[in-house]
């Protein structure tokens, strides 16, 4: 049987500290060369919102086998692109546009031992669990071992996560948040407390979350820096979910910077009418790639695996960027996700014999 | 509702002709860059089968998206491959060791209007039916309208698809074909001749199967090329599915050569040790690209779009190579297959909810 499972059946069955510990495996393997990820593919045409907004379509896959698990699996995406400016700032939108408000991300698991798919689940909670790990990851190898204070600008979905890695790894005592939306703010320190069991403090700036902060993070949807040169003091550890978060003043003042991946690509085919409409074309120095900061990157592969070394000393300020994702990480957090979710007795059984064929493909 | 149905659901509601008609709209959007198609993305670690044999498991992806139809379609593949010689040529083999003795192929159909997951469905045979409506419109735009004798190589489930596209494009009048399996060859050609209702002939040898052919094709697992140059007359079209069937020195005998995409690149992401173990490394001339070829090759995009010309002349000697698949076929024929299928009540319909989710992705 194939099994059919929803965000709220894995988040019930995959913690935090057994992601961190699955992918903590994954990485080292990754390093070593016994874990394979693909390139992530992006498919792009012009499209428009049911509201009759510009849009893009976008079908999006990664692809990665994780042969320590037996596994290998696909995270896709169907996506509506828009790009509203909020509060001064361009951001990355997808619009909720199927049936009920909803959106449309995959992760289907596989085999490698038979090829069936074992399980086939929305990409939410997985999607945001390996970001969060993935930077708790890099807290782990370059924060401070005494990090306590943490401050945050967003307070989506992806902020949470980022919170509860953060948490795992190092003994934090105290959060700062910042969120334009004051309500947003709000309500996330309010819950967040309750949930870490740590003050969680709604402060009205950026720079207020920011003093103090053993650990400077950003977890937002922005398409324009948001972390500061200025906020990192010697000691600190900066963290990013995406590389529109920082400029590159900022990563040449650091000592350390490790990205999420070195070796993967990102690429789009995109129709002649959509490219012309694009606005996320100018990535700065992520396009331009200066000598200077590439030289002297390292990846979460080479930390794992121990090729490359973490924070060395108390006063380093070192950085991690999630540059970009890994069809890899669905792998490994799914591998684990459908052992419990099927100890558990959770989801839907459907008949593999659906998803497979007796005619060779 | 996501509808779920089955290679045989799709064969009775998508007859060969109608794919021919989606298919040559879709390369002429394509051929004007109105359709949009990424990368094959094949990622490959070292595995066995399920009897102790040294094999490659490979998870590929292919996407591509198609706004005249407003869908999107990824079509993705689990495999165990392996690499038996048979009848003295190296064979591609992929192993179907899902329960049942079954394979994993499928294709997922999605909305460019809201990004819901219209269809699921095994790939075999909308795969097979695209490979061979694509030899179609080759043949279509290439071989001589009165075109009547073919000569084919290969039994199988493509080399069937095949002759369906031919008698489709053309009025075919007898087939002739060869395999090497003498058993397999008598079955196909009793079945064929009653399918087509022409008579289709098992003969001895390849040469046998060639002799006075206007459309000399292959439909095979070869890795080793099968077909000859000098089997190509003044005025016969040739026709291949993979790049392997064939060597440089026919394809140099042509006066005008068609390939199926010019633009998509395959890609292979392969772990070390699968790397150092992988039979297909070497393809010869389609890695070398020489420039005397590559210079006047031509794509169906072109052709459908009238960007190219067909054949100009009875004697020309002319080739259609399926040289790679692309995503986008899949949102074609998937998107008229879907339609098909719900107009006729075929199938499992799924709650869309099970594949949609309240988080951003």
């Amino acid at each position: 049987m194939t099994l059919v499972v929803s965000n709220e059946d894995l988040e019930r069955v995959l913690p935090m500290d057994d992601a961190l510990a699955v992918l903590e495996d994954l990485y080292r393997d990754y390093g070593e060369g016994r874990a394979v990820s693909g390139p992530r593919v992006d498919v792009v045409a012009a499209s428009s919102t049911p509201d009759g907004q510009r849009a893009h379509y976008g079908l999006k896959t990664m692809a990665g086998v994780f042969p320590r698990a037996e596994v290998g699996a696909i995270r896709l995406n169907s996506d509506l692109v828009t790009w509203p400016v909020q509060d001064g700032l361009k951001r990355r939108v997808k619009v909720p546009a199927a049936p009920g408000g909803r959106w449309c991300g995959l992760v289907l698991l596989f085999s490698t031992r038979t090829g069936e798919p074992l399980m086939i689940c929305p990409d939410g909670y997985l999607q945001r669990t390996r970001v969060a790990a993935a930077n708790g990851l890099g807290a782990r190898y370059l924060a401070r071992p005494d990090a306590k204070y943490v401050g945050l600008l967003g307070t989506g979905w992806q902020a949470e996560g980022q919170l509860l890695a953060f948490c795992t790894v190092r003994p934090i005592e105290r959060v700062r948040v910042y969120s334009p939306n004051a309500d947003h703010c709000e309500t996330f320190a309010s819950q967040m407390s309750k949930r870490l069991g740590i003050p969680v403090q709604a402060v009205g700036s950026p720079a207020a979350a920011m003093a103090d902060a053993d650990i400077v993070a950003a977890a937002t949807n922005t398409l324009d820096p948001v972390l500061r040169a200025e906020w990192l003091r010697p000691g600190v550890h900066g963290s990013a979910i995406k590389v529109q978060e920082v400029g590159i003043d900022l990563l040449r003042r650091c000592d350390r910077v490790a990205f999420h991946t070195l070796k993967n690509v990102k690429q789009h085919t995109v129709a002649p009418e959509a490219e012309q409409a694009n606005p996320e074309q100018e990535h700065g120095w992520w396009q331009e790639r200066p000598a200077d900061l590439w030289e002297r990157l390292v990846d979460l592969g080479q930390l794992a695996s121990g090729q490359a070394p973490g924070r060395a000393s108390p006063d380093e300020i070192t950085f991690f960027m999630n540059n970009i994702g890994m069809g890899l990480q669905f792998a490994a957090v799914g591998a684990r996700a459908y052992e419990r979710a099927r100890a558990a007795g959770l989801g839907h059984d459907l008949p593999t014999d659906w998803f497979t064929e007796t005619v060779h493909p």
